[in-house]
C-alpha cells in the first residue's frame, strides 16, 4: 500500500494545477540535464495525482499518492512531506490521510491493553478530570482522587493545563494519587488509572516520563499537538514507558478549525494520533458546547478503533448523555467527564455513581425520564444537567 | 512583566463573553465553597481581561493577561495555556503574544554568533538550498556543495523534506559535505555552514543531533512545527549542541493561514520561534509566489531581531530581489535562495556570484537595469528572473 492524501480546494482554485504543484513541489521538484544520471532515483520520489473530482458546489478533491521512501515511518516527516511548505500556499485543506497498515507506531496497550490493566472486559469506562484546573495542592488532588476512586471510577486525568507547577509539582501529585491507587487496589482489587500530565522540553519530558513510571505512574497524559508528535512517538516506543498514553487534543483547533486551510479534525485527532502510538485519544464530543461536527467525531472514533486505540469523547459529557453516547459508540469507549463528575450536586463520588447507574439503566433498557428514576445520584444529575 | 495575549474575534462574536471564557476557562475555572481553603491560590491562577476594543469593521481585539505561574517558561505549556482547549471553540485568532524578556530560551548564537562563526561582520549572508530536494545521493550533495561553497556561499541547508532517507542518509550527507567545509577552510580560511536536517522520534532526533555535531556538523535544520517546539527547546538548551539551529516554517500555514482561527504567522514564526531558542528562522518573503503579507513579514523580522535571531526571508529570493530585500531588511539578514541559486542559467556557482555581485552594486548604489550590467553572472540572473 502507498500513502494517499486527499486535499480539498474551494471554488475558484485551479485544483488540477495545485495538485500538480503538490505532487512535484512537495517531492523531488524539477531537474535538468545535469541530473540525468539520477533520473531514475529522482523519478522514484515524485508523487502522483491519482484522482481529481469536483462536486456541484465547486469544491474539488485531489488524491495524491506519495512514495513511502520519501518519509521516515513517522508523523512529523509525513506532515513535512505532504503539507510542509504547501500549507503556506493558500486555500487547500488536508481532509484524509490513508497510510499503509504497517506505517508508524502501534499503541502498546490500546483498547484491549487498557481493559486488561483494569480487568474490565466490555463495559464503557468512566474517566474524570481534576477540577479546578489550577491552584489546588498535590494533597488536594489526592483527596479528590480518593473520593472518586472509592466510588468506582476507572480513570482520572490531570487537567491539560496543569503542568509541573510550583503549586502542585508533578511528582508530588503522583505521590498523593499513588497512595489512593494502592488503597483501592488493596481494599477492592481494582486498578484505577491516573494519567499524569508530562511536560517540559522534549529531552526532559521523556526523562520525566520514565521517572514517573518508575515512581508508580500507571498512565500518562500528553498534549501531543503543543509538544509534538515526535514526543508522543518517542514515549510510545520507549520500552521503559510501559503504561498507556492518553493523548489530549489541546491546540487541535489551531490546525483544524478553518474550513479551507489546515487539516481535518479526523485526520489530526483520528488518523495521525492512531499512527503515532497513542493508547487513548481525547477529542471534543458533539454533545457539548464546542462546535463539533458529528461526522468528524464518527470518523475519529473509527480511525482510532481501526488501530485498537480507545476513543475518549470529551466535553459536555454528563450522566444524561450516557444513553446517546452508547448509541453512538457502543461500549468500547471511555466516557470522560470534567464538571459532569466534579460538579455533581451531591459530590464528585455521586458523580461517578451517577455514571454507573446510567450504564445499568441503559443495559436494562430503562427510561431516563426524571420521574421514572429512583432517588439518588443519577436522578440528581439528570435534574441538574438534563438528558439527551 | 506578565504574559499578554491579543485575541481577535470577527464580527458577530460576543468578544466580551469569549474573553471571559478564555480568562476563566483556560485557567483555574470555577469553584465552589468546597475549595474555600484554596481561594487565594485559585485566584492567583486566573487570567484577566485587560482591554477590549472593537474596530469599525466589527472586529474585536481582547487583550488577556495570564499569570506566569500558569506556565513552565516554554512554548508548549504557553500554547496549551492560552489556546489549548479554546482553539476548538470557534472563530477567534491569536494575533499577538507578549512575553517577559526573561521568558523562554535565548539562542546560543543568533545574529552575532553566526556572524562570529563566519567572520562576516556586517554584510548580508547568502544561503542556498540543495535542489532537487529528493533523489540525489550523498555524493551528489557533496558535489553541489563544493561548487557553491568554492564560489563564496556562506550557508547551505538541506531541503526540509529531505530526512534520513535511504537514498542519502543524513550522516553520509554530512560526511560528504564536511569534506567541502574542510577544503574551503584550508584553502581560504572561510567557514561555510551546512545546516543538516535533523529528524526522527524526539529522543532519537536529539541523540542524532548530538552525534552529527560530534561528527562535525556546524549547523542544524529543524522543522519545528512538525517535530514540536519542545524539540527545538531541547536542542537549544543542550550543551552538546554547540552549533546554530535554523528553524524551518514547514506546516506553519496549517496553524496560521486562516483569517479567523489559529495564530498569526508573526506569532508562530516570529515570537514563538524567538522565545524557543532558534538562531535563525526561515519564513516566506512576500517577494515570491506564496501569498504572504508584507506587514506580517515585517513583524516576524522585528520579533526575531529583538532577540538577536537571524531573519531568513525565503521563497522567491533571486539576485534581482537583492536591492528591495536590503531596503526592507538592511544588512542583518540571510538571503536564502533555492532555485535562485541552483537554477542560475550558467551554474549554481554563478548563482552565488550573482548574489555577491548584486550586493556590491547595492553598496555602490549602481543600477540593476539589464543594459547597465556588465556581462557575467548577475546579468544572466537578471535576464532570467528580472528585478524588483
Amino acid at each position: 500500500m502507498t500513502i494517499e492524501i486527499d486535499y480539498r480546494f474551494p471554488p475558484g482554485i485551479d485544483a488540477a494545477k495545485q495538485a500538480k504543484i503538490i505532487a512535484i513541489g512537495q517531492t523531488a521538484g524539477t531537474w535538468d540535464a545535469r541530473f540525468a544520471h539520477r533520473e531514475k532515483s529522482l523519478r522514484s520520489h515524485l508523487a502522483e495525482v491519482v484522482k481529481l473530482e469536483t462536486d456541484n458546489q465547486g469544491y474539488s478533491i485531489a488524491t495524491i499518492r506519495f512514495p513511502e521512501i520519501n518519509v521516515e515511518n513517522d508523523i512529523p516527516s509525513l506532515l513535512t512531506a505532504i503539507f510542509g511548505k504547501y500549507s503556506m500556499a493558500g486555500a487547500g485543506k488536508v481532509i484524509s490521510v490513508r497510510l499503509p497498515q504497517n506505517y508508524g507506531t502501534r499503541p502498546k496497550f490500546g483498547i484491549s491493553g487498557v481493559r486488561e490493566q483494569l480487568s474490565v472486559e466490555s463495559r464503557p469506562l468512566v474517566m474524570a478530570i481534576f477540577k479546578p484546573a489550577l491552584g489546588l495542592s498535590a494533597e488536594d488532588h489526592g483527596e479528590i482522587f480518593a473520593q472518586v476512586a472509592r466510588a468506582g471510577l476507572d480513570i482520572i486525568k490531570d487537567d491539560e493545563i496543569l503542568g509541573d507547577l510550583e503549586v502542585a509539582p508533578t511528582r508530588q501529585r503522583l505521590a498523593a494519587c499513588r497512595r489512593v491507587i494502592e488503597e483501592v487496589k488493596d481494599k477492592t482489587g481494582r486498578t484505577v488509572l491516573y494519567a499524569v500530565n508530562v511536560t517540559g522540553k522534549a529531552d526532559r519530558l521523556i526523562e520525566k516520563a520514565r521517572l514517573l513510571v518508575k515512581e508508580g505512574a500507571n498512565a500518562l497524559l500528553l498534549n501531543v499537538l503543543t509538544y509534538g508528535f515526535s514526543v508522543l512517538e518517542a514515549l510510545a516506543t520507549d520500552p521503559e514507558i510501559n503504561v498507556p498514553i492518553f493523548a489530549h487534543p489541546a491546540f487541535a483547533g489551531a490546525m483544524c478549525a478553518a474550513g479551507d486551510t489546515g487539516l481535518s479534525y479526523s485526520v489530526v485527532l483520528g488518523t495521525l494520533m492512531a499512527y503515532a502510538g497513542a493508547d487513548a485519544v481525547l477529542y471534543p464530543a458533539h454533545y457539548g458546547s464546542l462546535p463539533f461536527d458529528p461526522g468528524e467525531e464518527a470518523k475519529i472514533r473509527d480511525e482510532l478503533r481501526s488501530r485498537n486505540v480507545f476513543p475518549v469523547p470529551s466535553a459536555g459529557i454528563h450522566p444524561g448523555i450516557v444513553p446517546q453516547a452508547l448509541t453512538d459508540y457502543g461500549t468500547d469507549v471511555i466516557l470522560n467527564a470534567g464538571t459532569g463528575i466534579m460538579d455533581h450536586p451531591d459530590s464528585p463520588a455521586s458523580g461517578v455513581k451517577a455514571f454507573f447507574a446510567a450504564w445499568e439503566r441503559v443495559k436494562n433498557k430503562q427510561s431516563f425520564e426524571l420521574e421514572s428514576l429512583p432517588e439518588g445520584a443519577l436522578k440528581q444529575a439528570i435534574a441538574k444537567w438534563g438528558k439527551k
